[in-house]
């Protein structure tokens, strides 16, 4: 199972808005077939792996050569299947997982995590012992829990899991009284958020931050990532029409929602041609209802995005927009990198703004903190007791990554057969 | 060696301004004495250790019971001793410790950290050697030294090591919009803060801290602790008389000494009155130069409280007194304490105010970070790279002392020499 996960860590990133997935298929003690769910949309981990016993044995228990599209190869005739998540048994962009183990003749499944998706929660063990197949479940479910906090998060919710990012001095300022906020953290830190945004279907940030730094807001990485989905908050359009974020979406680069509480709808409105101008630039400008304040309602917003099949945001700021998520309680879990070094001054900025907690009882309770270290930065991690935290995970996955285009490169299997 | 090191950190809190020291006898491989330095005016680790070797074997070297006041005993003939720090050869508050090493007939001395001490440098290792004893010197030096950062700052600079400390929310806050500040973080981060009270030889705030909260600032911890000498900057001598910090030490609970910029000397004066009436209360009112923007000279005050022989400084606050700290450049290291909370707010204050850096490569840099977690809050502790880091041995200084008083419970030798 410890196997399974590994290779489950390698989706990460990739499979958005499907789960984590990573299997391993067992015969008389050796390995025979390993699969993990590589991208959304492609085959599932178990029918990955059932298709690797072949090509590891060569042949299939007929004495021919085997056919690795054929589930009924007779490779795994037999075997143990280990998966880190309870198979589908419905059909989705992929047909059921469990008809796959059945017809492969698997004649144990051993199981990490349940699957809250009401769709399958429990029905899939059920199949597989109405096949007549054993199954163990809640092995090592923990770690294969925390393979998918996000993916169990928007089954449940129907709205993105919410990771609050921001970076800050020793003593608590993103940037100086004059403004000047470059760089406050060293390449390290910098370099995991970039892991943080590949981990992440999308990543936010209010109109302030895109009118003073005009940030591009991709995933740039040594290796290649995925490209999250930029989201702005800009309550009244005013996002430039050449910002960085515009052009980049219209040349492709990368995904670009504006939410806003323009009147967009109202044609003769000037917001309403600087969509349809946006929109022409493949530009989605999503219309939200204000909140209180007259700003994007984060709860509206999230909802919106949940529909689209969003299952996770980063939220970078800036401090306006960082506070409307926590006044929202929005924030699934926090991270927060701290540089060593003292800004100073009573006017510098704060990360978080808005109205903040009237007295020190009113203030959002993060849950306790993890650290690492990062360079000369230290990365601090804040999530609720119990709950996943993903901000701590870049280093697993990053891995996870690193090993899986290491063995690729070297043109082997990832683990032999005869290993 | 390591042994030798275990025991110096007993002395931790107590010796300031002199070093921790630690001192093994061993002779045919058993331990046959072990000493500290236990407290400032007492015997030196060399004499506690040589004194110690008599009582372990219960006689001297003539058959007769050994009277441990008398260094030529004849226990420790031809043994090795371990000690921590070079032994002095000068007269203090104590004979030097290259004589009783001499006449105990010492045959090897193993050192670790050198004297910095211009009294000392190297002429220890000098006089044991001309009397014919063997001297290994640098022996696990890097962890010796780490014994006593606060002990070679002060004999160089002459002027106290100093530690800036504050605590702080997640987003950099030490206090709600509306002054609220208690508390910030959990009672394992306030225990620790009393470990840095215990450890350093004063403690400093400004008058702004005084009049909003009223502090005690004494050293409470469940074991006994030392108390630092308590130190308010204070410009214009508005210290309320009936403060918790006056009651205190008119009660004898610890000292206090106010750093002004008043006219204290103009006899004619309110505050010459004021001084006056401080004093006769046992507070020292010190006269102190203004800096540029009128308030307590920082580098005047540390000259001032060097001369007093207070050796290091634990800078608690307000925001403006860490600025000032920081603006002249007199900080050795920082600790914070982050709690895992949001209290948010633009006008909530932040840890460190003043002028503040006008652009980013203006800040003060305060080297790599390192962190524990304490209870739900993170300490991150920074010191310029090479440098010690006191903040980060209260660990370590506390589980000497448990250790130490758990031993002394038993009534036991911490280390017998049959074991």
């Amino acid at each position: 199972m410890r196997r399974a996960i590994e290779l489950a860590w390698r989706g990460a990133g990739w499979t958005s808005p499907n789960p984590l997935v990573g299997c391993v298929i067992v015969r008389e003690g050796r390995v025979i077939g390993e699969g993990w769910h590589e991208r959304y949309g492609q085959a599932h981990a178990e029918r990955n792996a059932l298709a690797d016993c072949p090509l590891r044995s060569g042949q299939g228990a007929s004495g021919q050569p085997a056919n690795p599209d054929d589930p009924a190869h007779g490779c795994a005739q037999g075997a143990t299947a280990y998966v880190t998540l309870e198979p589908c048994c419905h059909t989705g962009k992929q047909p059921p997982c469990t008809e796959a183990l059945i017809a492969a003749g698997i004649a144990r499944v051993v199981v990490g995590s349940r699957d809250p998706n009401p769709l399958v929660a429990g029905k899939g063990c059920e199949a597989l012992r109405a096949a007549g197949i054993r199954v163990d479940a809640d092995v090592l479910r923990a770690a294969c829990d925390e393979l998918n906090s996000v993916f169990f998060h928007f089954i449940t919710h129907k709205t993105p899991y919410v990771v609050a990012k921001w970076a800050m001095s020793a003593d608590g300022k993103i940037a100086c009284a004059s403004g000047d906020a470059r760089w406050i953290t060293g390449p390290e830190a910098r370099v995991d958020v970039h892991e943080l945004r590949h981990r992440l279907a999308a990543i936010c940030v209010g109109i302030g931050t895109v009118l003073a730094d005009d940030p591009l807001l991709t995933c740039r990485r040594d290796t290649p990532g995925s490209q999250p989905v930029r989201v702005v908050l800009d309550s009244r359009l005013r996002i430039p029409e050449d910002c960085a974020l515009v052009r980049s979406c219209s040349e492709g680069a990368a995904p670009l929602i504006v939410a806003t509480c323009a009147p967009v709808a109202d044609e003769a409105s000037p917001e309403a041609a600087k969509a349809k101008r946006l929109a022409s630039r493949g530009v989605e400008v999503f219309s939200v209802a204000p909140d209180a304040a007259g700003r994007v309602s984060v709860s509206h917003l999230l909802a919106m995005l949940g529909s689209c099949g969003i299952d996770s945001l980063l939220v970078e700021g800036g401090a306006g927009v960082l506070a409307a998520f926590f006044e929202a309680g929005a924030v699934n879990e926090a991270v927060v990198y701290v540089a060593p070094k003292v800004i100073g001054g009573a006017g510098a900025p704060s990360p978080v703004a808005g109205k903040g907690a009237p007295r020190m009882a009113d203030a959002v309770a993060l849950g306790r903190a993890t650290s690492d270290v990062l360079g000369d930065d230290v990365k601090l991690m804040f999530a609720p007791a119990g709950a996943a935290r993903v901000a701590s995970q870049t280093r697993i996955a990053r891995k996870a990554a690193d090993d899986w285009h290491a063995s690729a490169a070297e043109g082997g299997a990832p683990c032999s057969p005869a290993s």
